[in-house]
């Protein structure tokens, strides 16, 4: 293709008319467990903005919902757990997730957006590390201690946890991508809440673990966190095809970092695009031509987080046709 | 001095429970203006620890609240602004901070504390951008959209405020090293949330002019936020002696960052911490072998934000001993 390709984390979601329209009321779980409307939903941002990937309608707590956990996500919170993770006797909770029986639904949705869309479909799937997060703390968090005391006082909970939470991934990437999905992200939201040190000894195991198994499925991996900057180093080895960037590091420094061996997806602030397209416009033109002046290979435009409730939909439009019209 | 001199931020407060005897129900902002108070509470820490400095008991929102900005510090919450900045029409609301009519009681605690410690005592002080935030969000923020959308579409009232504040923590900072201060560390706590062209852009300016107004009083100046990684190189030639630095990034890297141009302070995960003395020993002993083995000059150990409300102090005081008892 001849132009850097767009899409936006949260492109589907309330930041669209026709998405609450939609939603109502009814709950996010509820709602991706219907096919026609995960579907619809999936391709409003498609249509109304042009961008070039769609990505399947999903949360990263999807597996620990449909295996029984306890998890539900209430609006303008998050996720909420019953009775959070907090010992080795919990362990028994997580349990193998076994997609067609577990979410039938989940591979449905996959397989119409696959037949209906003329764009490539990305698989959505969490990464052990910030669905463990949820599950210790029983939400979001700000400071992870009940994490992070799991993580280095009872290593050996935790590398399970995290094992069984990888296959949780792994399943659940391996029957998106059967079902037609050409890639997949894996979400590490929080990741960045870890210094590096404790990032490679307690997390990244498991997270090659997840990623070296995907990577049978021969589609792109693309891996996103957060405050990541100083674990980018380490990810292309770990299997990451796609480093997914934050705002704060700007993109040359990234593609440094990664050694220029994976393609990198970002960086636009989604604050300045709640801003308006004033705030917006510079920005991301400052960053298409900092990933062009760099020699940036495979570079996919995206904004560093996902799109913020409040942004006018004008706005990611407007983007769109910017990156597309941009002479790279 | 032969070994690693160590103290830590908000090493006065909710984790030690003769803070929480002292305090009581009483507010904040209310205990700031009782002397005797915020003298006992500066001391307690120094003499549990034995840390090798005091901070004033201090926080970044007092010369708001203390020029009648309308601001309060709720218990668990933080800052809470009763009507937030939202155009030129609220610059008149930022009138200059003349501390000995505003704040006579910051003073006098200063001057009693220099009387009695054997330690250097750091002034207290906010950046700008951080004092800018709480007052346009009314509180902590996680997207600090109306503050980007601020900075990025009404520049000139957004570079009126930064002086305004800015101004306010110059006289702040002159009024503490005149009453004995021996340092002064400015709070940026928030300044990670920018990306690093919209910090050189919209906040270095300000920032540098309060760091150059204080270096003439010739006490070091500390600079703190989370998440600077990528701000670190602007700090030394800004004007920064000792650059405040987060978990997320190795003190090596910081030191190659900043061109070992300035020292550094930190960098031990205040979750760690809470974890536990089985998570913070490892840690803390990376930390100072990276400063030894890196020929860091000037290290100051802290952690790598402040001291979480849930830890256990005996942690902290075989912190402080772990540190001392070092060979660097």
């Amino acid at each position: 293709m001849a132009y850097t390709p767009v899409w936006f984390m949260r492109q589907a979601g309330r930041s669209l008319p026709e998405y609450r329209r939609l939603r109502g009321d009814e709950g996010l779980l509820d709602s991706l467990r219907k096919p026609d409307l995960a579907v619809e939903v999936t391709l409003q941002p498609v249509r109304r903005y042009g961008v070039d990937a769609a990505i399947v309608f999903s949360d990263i707590v999807v597996p620990a919902a449909a295996t029984g956990f306890g998890v539900d996500i209430k609006a303008g919170v998050g996720p909420v757990v019953d009775r959070p993770f907090r010992s080795a006797a919990d362990l028994d909770r997580i349990r193998p997730f076994q997609v067609d029986q577990d979410a039938p639904w989940l591979i449905e949705t996959v397989s119409i957006l696959a037949s209906e869309l003329s764009v490539p479909l990305i698989g959505f799937a969490g990464a052990p590390f910030t669905v463990a997060s949820y599950l210790i703390e029983g939400r979001s968090s700000r400071d992870y201690v009940r994490t992070k005391t799991l993580m280095t006082t009872d290593t050996e909970t935790w590398d399970a946890l995290l094992e069984r939470l990888g296959d949780q991934a792994i399943a659940s990437g391996e029957a998106q991508v059967r079902a037609g999905a050409q890639a997949i992200q894996l979400f590490d939201s929080w990741a960045g809440a870890l210094d590096p040190d404790s990032y490679r000894r307690h997390v990244l195991p498991a997270t090659r673990k997840v990623l070296r198994a995907l990577s049978g499925l021969a589609v792109p991996l693309i891996y996103f966190g957060v405050g990541t900057g100083e674990l980018l180093g380490m990810l292309p080895e770990a299997g990451v095809d796609v480093v997914g960037v934050d705002w704060r590091v700007p993109l040359p420094t990234a593609w440094e970092r990664t050694g220029a061996k994976a393609a990198l997806q970002g960086n636009l602030d989604p604050a300045l695009c709640a801003a308006g397209w004033e705030a917006t416009k510079p920005a991301a033109l400052r960053i298409l031509r900092q990933a062009r002046d760099a020699g940036i290979e495979g570079h996919v435009f995206n904004l560093g987080h996902g799109v913020l409730p409040d942004t006018d939909p004008d706005v990611l439009a407007r983007l769109v046709d910017l990156v597309h019209e941009f002479d790279r």
